[in-house]
């Protein structure tokens, strides 16, 4: 028997839960079935696909309490789990109306040789393997997989071994629909089982840490498979004099805070132009204050615990380096431990520097650390001091002043004074910069077509003599 | 001093040129120098961009003999080089004229929060590496290069060592152009060049063989760079039993033995329905006896010589593995010496099957294996029967007949009543199937947008209160 692999709860530190990681050749047994599954899905059209998933809503629908529950169990927060269950619903309704016009493959151009006729063609790939993280399971899990199963593609998915909870009612709403079920399945397990996938897949969608990326992405490489690798960030803002520092402060706060910072785009660093700094740092400290530590209950305040032990120990190791070369809290600042759980208080630190980890490796906790500048080419230059290019956000008088500072940031998503709107405007195309990732857009049309092959067919369509050898 | 490495003449087979490779830190040292002068290549504007390119082309028609003859030298064949020094030219003209369009990002679309307005961005990578190989040397140096350095990239080229003598009539040509002279350049080298041009680029593409594209694809993967690959084919030709026999042998004809069979789409593999196969056979074996190789003088005849003597071996063993398990010679089949250079006659096989590896594994010569079909789903099988996917050619009476048969083949680029079209119709946007490569589309738009990231602006446009947190 397969080993089986135990699961903490995030709230009460105990294990409550284990999942069994199927062997090797189970997955590449269920990969042959779902790849079987796929020749029959692609052929049904995208019509018929969008029915099946709209069916697969219903299921969801029926079993949406239990849902948030099991995503409330898996990462101990209540209020990002309710918003991560609508917004996967509501992704799944967005795509199912988008998809018709997407899947079809653009109207031909005229060739450049008259009697030669193009005729595009999308091939969606066979069955693509979905990796996801603990930071945002339910999500995280379903954002390639909607655009990848309308696409045509047959879907497996393995989620974290840390928030495998949800999994069980995900598959019951699965197993509701016989047309889903034979096309997209979720699998238990942790590295090996991720390994196990890569090797039976034509293409890797992976989310998660830079350091697994490059596993994943070596694995890919090794099959010659496309791997879409969204990593970390380490998301700078900058406040420059003439922001409404009011508004910063409540933005960054979110930005920095929500999920307890546990989001690939959070922001982690921010640069404050010496004029208004006290004032930023002030007003953030005061806003920082009201928030409350989601505990006992899950409704209780706003900060849910640190999911995953281990990242206890990094955002432990950050603060501590921060501390012991200078950094000075203003608030927050010790991992605490409540009924089993561990948490943090948002955290707000000055005096930081970039020989401090937690300016320069992603922390993943609810930390603000500040840094003063007083040059705009300063504050560029820090931002852009970095291995990671996912996200930013500048905060100015007028969108447009933001936007010139915007444009000088290598990074993929940059909010004009506001904080990760790029998790809340699917709209918005963008390419991770740097380390953060690899692989076309996840966001807006361009997200679906990364899962069909673009092929073309070219038509002689006259009888005249072949005129380039005879 | 760095040793050098001695260049083979494929028409005469002796040692009449040497190259000596930089150093992995001049590599280093020129990719900086390079990548400082993109950031004003960038700053430049596409039209100004295009202008030093325009400059460019004028610098290469004022060389043009030259390159000619270059390409000549180190392919041993002239009418091909002629054709690549032609579509080189041309393509930087289409591209010229293609290209005010396609780095301007797309108009911004109405996002779905109404008081956020997306801006987006193209952002250039910054330097970008070319590894090409040895068949069209000039062309294939150049197909990703012209739209990289319109889109604001710089550009290393590192062509292949078997083929290096038109290098340097492409470095006069730049030093011709100072504005051009900042951001691109050619490097002489073998693989451990190309390795260190991987270590010190944003973005790799590749063209060569599946084995060698597996270690770029690993090097780009360590250093989480974008590879596009474009690898072998070993392209599949069906002729359907309604098919023009006469056109279709012509077709495939070219479509095999053009440049010495040395293209990645040739087709390697013809499958032909029982009840034209003799007459195919007969017409095919006709024509190909009307070629005459390119001896003594380079336009003697139509067929050059083999390329790479390491080449000669592999298509030898396929020969004689095949003749062992039973293939039948129609014409040609032995490669000869003469005037020191390897050479083979268009050769025509029958009695040919998938244990052979003349049926599975890219030769890369002049070689035409006919294998019967009874029907047309036997036909399709055949076809798929492969670890390739480049592309394909389909034979029928009516395009429409062979189109039905084409969406069946997993290929990316498909003639439909002729052969390799998608060599000359670049307007044709499409992807390698299986280990035929992987990254986007080469052809068409799709091409220049290879080398642009996209980047969102998310304005909050309106001074409503955060309505998410507070």
């Amino acid at each position: 028997m397969a080993p089986t692999i135990s699961v903490r709860n995030p709230r009460t530190g105990t294990v409550d839960y284990q999942i069994t990681p199927p062997r090797a050749e189970q997955v590449a047994s269920t990969c042959d079935r779902l790849r079987q599954g796929q020749l029959e899905w692609q052929a049904l059209g995208i019509n018929h696909r969008i029915d099946v998933l709209r069916a697969w809503k219903q299921a969801l629908l029926d079993r949406k309490d239990a849902l948030i529950q099991a995503v409330t169990a898996d990462t101990g927060r209540w209020a990002e789990s309710v918003l991560e269950v609508d917004s996967f619903l509501s992704g799944l309704d967005r795509w199912c109306s988008l998809a018709p016009d997407l899947v079809a493959p653009a109207p031909p151009k005229t060739a450049a040789i008259p009697f030669i006729e193009l005729r595009p063609q999308l091939v969606p790939y066979g069955l693509v393997g979905v990796i996801s993280p603990w930071n945002f399971p339910l999500l995280l899990s379903t954002i390639d997989t909607i655009p990848a199963l309308l696409a045509g593609c047959a879907v497996m998915v393995k989620p974290s071994e840390i928030t495998p909870r949800f999994m069980e009612v995900m598959l019951a709403a699965i197993a509701a629909v016989p047309a889903l079920k034979t096309v997209f399945t979720y699998i238990p397990g942790a590295g090996e089982t991720g390994a196990a996938l890569i090797d039976n897949v034509d293409l890797v969608c992976f989310t998660g840490s830079v350091a697994t990326g490059k596993v994943v992405a070596a694995a890919a490489a090794k099959r010659m498979i496309p791997a879409f690798l969204e990593l970390g960030g380490k998301d700078p803002a900058i406040v420059l004099a003439s922001a409404d520092v009011d508004q910063a402060a409540t933005a960054l706060l979110w930005g920095s805070v929500v999920n307890g910072g546990q989001s690939c785009l959070s922001i982690e660093r921010i640069y404050v132009d010496r004029r208004v700094c006290d004032r930023f740092v002030e007003t953030l400290v005061a806003k920082a204050n009201q928030l409350q530590l989601a505990y006992p209950e899950p409704n209780s305040g706003q900060i849910g615990p640190i999911i995953a032990e281990r990242q206890a120990d990094l955002i432990r190791s950050h603060l501590g380096d921060a501390l012991e070369k200078g950094a000075v809290v203003h608030c927050g600042g010790t991992i605490e431990t409540l009924g089993g759980g561990l948490w943090l208080q948002p955290t707000v630190l000055t005096q930081v520097d970039h020989t401090m980890a937690v300016m320069t490796a992603e922390t993943f906790g609810p930390i603000m650390p500040i840094m003063v500048f007083d040059t705009v080419e300063q504050a560029i230059t820090l931002a852009n001091d970095t291995d990671y290019g996912l996200s930013a956000a500048v905060f100015a008088g007028a969108p447009d002043e933001a936007q010139t500072v915007a444009q000088q940031i290598q990074a993929g998503a940059i909010s004009l004074n506001d904080a990760g709107l790029t998790a809340l405007v699917y709209e918005g195309e963008k390419n991770a910069f740097k380390l953060s990732g690899l692989g076309g857009s996840r966001m807006g049309p361009a997200s679906i077509q990364r899962f069909m092959r673009k092929q073309v067919l070219l038509a002689k369509t006259s009888s005249i003599p072949d005129p380039w050898w005879f």
